[in-house]
C-alpha cells in the first residue's frame, strides 16, 4: 500500500483534472423533484457510475420506482480481510434551480471565480461526493486497485425530494449493508466549524410535523351576526396553541422532556472552547435577541433541546384590508425538532393527546401526523471519529471539533436503526455556500481538503482494525 | 288629508304595477364594487330618481367621487309646518351576483316563483327602498300632492363597498339633512323577527377592525438549524393572542368592560318573551353549542356583550404537506364587536397598548387599525318608535318586537353622531333571503305589508307633533 504523501501528492497533481470531472457532474440538471428531469437524473447516475468504476469500483445502477440508487463496491480482494468496512452515502440529485434570475451564471453551466466553483449541487451534494470519489480514485490509481478499506459507495438520487425509495431499497440489499457487513458510515453533507476548522458531527435531532385544524360552522359567518356566541375556531386556535409553552418557554405536552438526553459536562466544556457567538449568527439573520428554553444557551437550544414550532397558520382572511367572517376553520403547521434519545411516536402520540384533551367548545379536531424522523447521536470515542480526527489534523493542520446538528437527516436514524449502523459526519461546506439558494457555491480550498481528508481517512482507517 | 283606509286600498288595487316597477328596478345590475358596472349603477340612480319624482317629490342625483346619491325631498308646502319630518336612507347599489352559476335564474332577470321575487338585491336594498317609495307613492297620488309629513329621501350607491362617498356628502349637506331640520331617520335594511311579527331594531353594534403583525427574522428560515434559538413570529403570535381572553372568555385588555351599557331588566323581560332558540339558530349553520362570554345567554352576546373574534391568521407554510420553516412575519386580522356606550377609538387604543405591552421576545409588531364604526343605541320611548309599533299593529295584526342587532350599520352612527339623528330600523326581510348569496329573493307579502306598514306610519307621523 502506497504512504498518504503519495496520495496526496496524486491529488495536487490531479487538481485540474479533477476540477473537470467535477464540473462535468455539476453540468447535468439531476433535479429530482421534477419530472421533467427525469432524463437528467438518471445521466447524472450513469455519470457518476462510469466515475465510481474509474476509481476501481464495481458499480451497478439500481432502478427504483423514483430515480436511480448508485450502488459500488471494492473487490472483495481490494482490502485486507481484517481492515475496517466504511458505507459511504450521499446523494446525486440537487434542488431546482429557481429563482433562476437571480444567478450570476446558469446554475448547470459550473463557473470558477474567485476561487469558488458556482452551480447548483456544487456543494449539496454533488461537490461533496466528488470529494470522496476523487480520494477513492487516487487509492486505487496509486494501489493499483487495492484499498486500505473495504468500500461500499451508496449514493441516492431522491434525497432533495424526502429520500422515498430509500427505506426499500435498504431493505432488499439490508443483508449486503447492515452491520456486521460494514462498519460504520460515512457522510459529507455538512459543513466546515470556519474555514480553518474542520468539524465532526455526531448528533441530529429528529422531527415531528403535524398539522391540525379547528373546525366548528359549516360554512364561515357574519361576524357581527354571530360574534360572541359560539367558539370562532381561529380564536381556539390560538388559545390551544398559545399554552403549548410555559413562562419558560418550555413545552407543555406531559412528558415532553422525560427522554431528553442530558448534556454531559464534557460536552459543554468542548463547546465553550469553539467560541461561538450566538447574537452574531442570529444578527446574520436579522434577529436581535436569543430567545428560548430557560436555563440553556443558544447552542444547547440549537443542538441538544428539543423545539417547537409553528411553521404555518392559515384560516380565514389573510389578504389585503378587512373582511368580517368568522372562519369555518383554521389550522397550523406544528413541529418539534427532537433531541437524541426522544422518539417520534411518542412524542407524536403524546402531542395528539395533548390536543385531544383541549377544552375547545363544540369545535372538531382534524390532526395530520405528516412525518417525523427520530434523532440520532453516535459514539465520539469510536475508532472511526478518532481516524477522522487524526486525518483531518494531518490534511488541514487542526483538530476537527465534534459539533451536533439542530436539523434531521432522516437516513442517518434508518442507517443506525434499520442497519445497525452509526454514522460519521465530516462535511467540508461554508455556511454563506448559499444551498437551496441562487449562487450555490463551493470553495476549491474546500472540495480539495474534502478531497485530502478522505484519501487520509482512508490510510487511517488502513491502520486501524474492523470490528468483526 | 285622505284616511289610511284609501291610501292601504290604493296600495292593493296598484300590485301590479307596483310589481312591475320592482322588477325594472332589480333588472338594473347596479354592482357598485365593480366599475364594469359603474354605468349600470347611474342608470339605477337616475331610475329611482324618477321614480321618487313620480311620488311627487323634488329630485337631485348628487355626483360623488364614487356613484350618485339620490336626494329627493317633498315640496315645504306638501305637509303641515309642525309636522315630523323624516329622513328616509337606503341604498340603491347591490353586491355582486357571483356565483353566477348557482343562480336558478339569471340574478338581473327578476322572476316570480312561489309569490317571491328572485333577483340581486330583491330584499338588500331595492326592494327594501321600494316599499317606501311605493307608499309615498300612494299618498302623493291620493293625497294630490299633500303628504302627512315632511319627506326627505337619501339613496346611496356605495353601500355594498363601504360608502366610501357618504360622509363626504353628509358634511356638504350638513345644514338641510341634520337635526332640527329633521327629527329621525327610516331605515328598511333589516327583517322580521319571524314571517307574522314585524321588528324595530334599535340598537347596533360597532366595530373596530385591525390587522396585526409580528415581524422577526429577515427572511424565512429553517426550523432545524434555527428552532429554539430565537423568537418565532407565529408561534409568539399565538401565544399573544391567547391572551386575548380570560377562563370565562371575557376579553383581558384593561378597562375593555368599563364603557358597556348594562342589560336593562326590562329588556331581559321583552326578549324573555321572543322565544329565542340559540340551539336551534347554532344548529341552522352547524353549530353544536353556544359558546361565549360567561354569565350571558346567546342573545345577550349577540346584541349587547362586545365579542372579539380572529378573523383570519396566516403566515409561514399553509398549503399541503409540510415545510420546515420558522417563518419571517406571522399575522392575523382581529376584530371586536362593539356594546352601545363604548368608543371605537378607545378600544382601539387599549387593543394597541395592550398589543405594544406583551413580550414578543424580540419580534416586531406592525399593527394597522383598518377601520372601525360606533354602536349606537336610540330611545324606545321616542314618538317615532311609538308610531311604528301603532302602524304594525295596524298592517301585521301584530306588535313589532324590540330588538337588537350584533352586526354594524356604520352609516346609523353617523346619523346619530355627526347629524344628530336617531335611526329607527323596520325591514320586511326574512331570514332565509339569501342577501349577498345566490338566489336572494323578497317574498311579495313581505314586500306589501312593507309598502303599507310604510303608508300607515306616515299617516301615523301626520297625527304626531315635530319636534321642532
Amino acid at each position: 500500500m502506497p504512504p498518504i504523501d503519495t496520495i496526496l501528492r496524486h491529488l495536487a497533481a490531479d487538481k485540474t483534472p479533477a476540477l473537470e470531472r467535477l464540473k462535468q457532474f455539476l453540468a447535468i440538471p439531476s433535479v429530482s423533484t421534477d419530472l421533467a428531469y427525469k432524463e437528467d437524473v438518471k445521466r447524472a447516475a450513469e455519470w457518476l457510475a462510469l466515475s465510481l468504476r474509474d476509481a476501481g469500483l464495481e458499480v451497478k445502477v439500481h432502478l427504483t420506482k423514483g430515480h436511480p440508487v448508485v450502488l459500488a463496491q471494492s473487490r472483495p480482494d481490494a482490502a485486507p480481510p481484517g481492515a475496517p468496512r466504511v458505507l459511504f452515502y450521499g446523494h446525486y440529485d440537487v434542488q431546482p434551480p429557481d429563482p433562476i434570475e437571480l444567478w450570476k451564471t446558469p446554475p448547470f453551466e459550473p463557473t470558477v471565480r474567485d476561487g469558488k466553483i458556482y452551480a447548483r449541487g456544487a456543494v449539496d451534494d454533488k461537490g461533496q461526493v466528488m470529494t470522496f470519489v476523487e480520494a477513492l480514485r487516487a487509492w486505487s490509481h496509486e494501489g493499483k486497485g487495492k484499498l486500505p478499506a473495504h468500500v461500499t459507495v451508496l449514493i441516492e438520487g431522491e434525497e432533495e425530494c424526502g429520500s422515498p425509495s430509500l427505506h426499500d431499497f435498504l431493505q432488499s440489499h439490508k443483508d449486503e449493508l447492515a452491520a456486521p457487513r460494514h462498519d460504520f458510515v460515512l457522510i459529507s453533507d455538512t459543513s466546515l466549524w470556519d474555514r480553518q476548522t474542520p468539524s465532526i458531527t455526531y448528533a441530529l435531532r429528529g422531527l415531528c410535523y403535524f398539522d391540525i385544524q379547528l373546525h366548528n360552522s359549516s360554512r364561515d359567518l357574519h361576524s357581527g351576526v354571530y360574534g360572541g356566541t359560539l367558539a370562532n375556531p381561529a380564536t381556539t386556535l390560538v388559545e390551544v396553541l398559545g399554552r403549548l409553552f410555559d413562562a419558560k418557554h418550555r413545552v407543555t405536552i406531559p412528558g415532553f422532556y422525560d427522554d431528553v438526553l442530558a448534556i454531559s459536562p464534557a460536552e459543554k466544556k468542548q463547546w465553550a472552547t469553539l467560541g461561538f457567538d450566538d447574537k452574531k449568527w442570529l444578527a446574520g439573520v436579522g434577529v436581535r435577541q436569543p430567545f428560548g428554553e430557560a436555563g440553556f444557551d443558544t447552542l444547547e437550544r440549537r443542538w441538544c433541546r428539543p423545539s417547537c414550532d409553528v411553521n404555518g397558520l392559515y384560516g380565514g382572511y389573510g389578504g389585503p384590508g378587512a373582511k368580517t367572517v368568522i372562519p369555518s376553520f383554521a389550522g397550523a403547521k406544528v413541529s418539534f425538532r427532537l433531541a437524541p434519545n426522544q422518539s417520534y411516536k411518542k412524542i407524536a402520540a403524546a402531542f395528539r393527546a395533548w390536543l385531544e384533551g383541549q377544552d375547545i367548545h363544540g369545535c372538531t379536531w382534524k390532526i395530520t401526523d405528516l412525518h417525523g424522523a427520530e434523532p440520532v447521536i453516535a459514539r465520539t470515542d469510536s475508532p472511526w471519529v478518532a481516524a477522522a480526527q487524526r486525518a483531518a489534523r494531518r490534511t488541514a493542520g487542526k483538530t476537527p471539533v465534534l459539533v451536533r446538528e439542530g436539523a434531521t437527516i432522516p437516513v442517518v436514524a434508518d442507517f443506525k436503526n434499520f442497519l445497525g449502523l452509526e454514522s460519521l459526519l465530516i462535511g467540508f461546506g461554508l455556511e454563506d455556500d448559499c444551498i437551496h439558494s441562487p449562487n450555490e457555491k463551493f470553495n476549491l480550498d474546500c472540495f480539495e481538503l474534502g478531497c485530502r481528508t478522505h484519501a487520509a481517512l482512508l490510510a487511517e482507517l488502513g491502520a486501524t482494525p474492523g470490528q468483526k
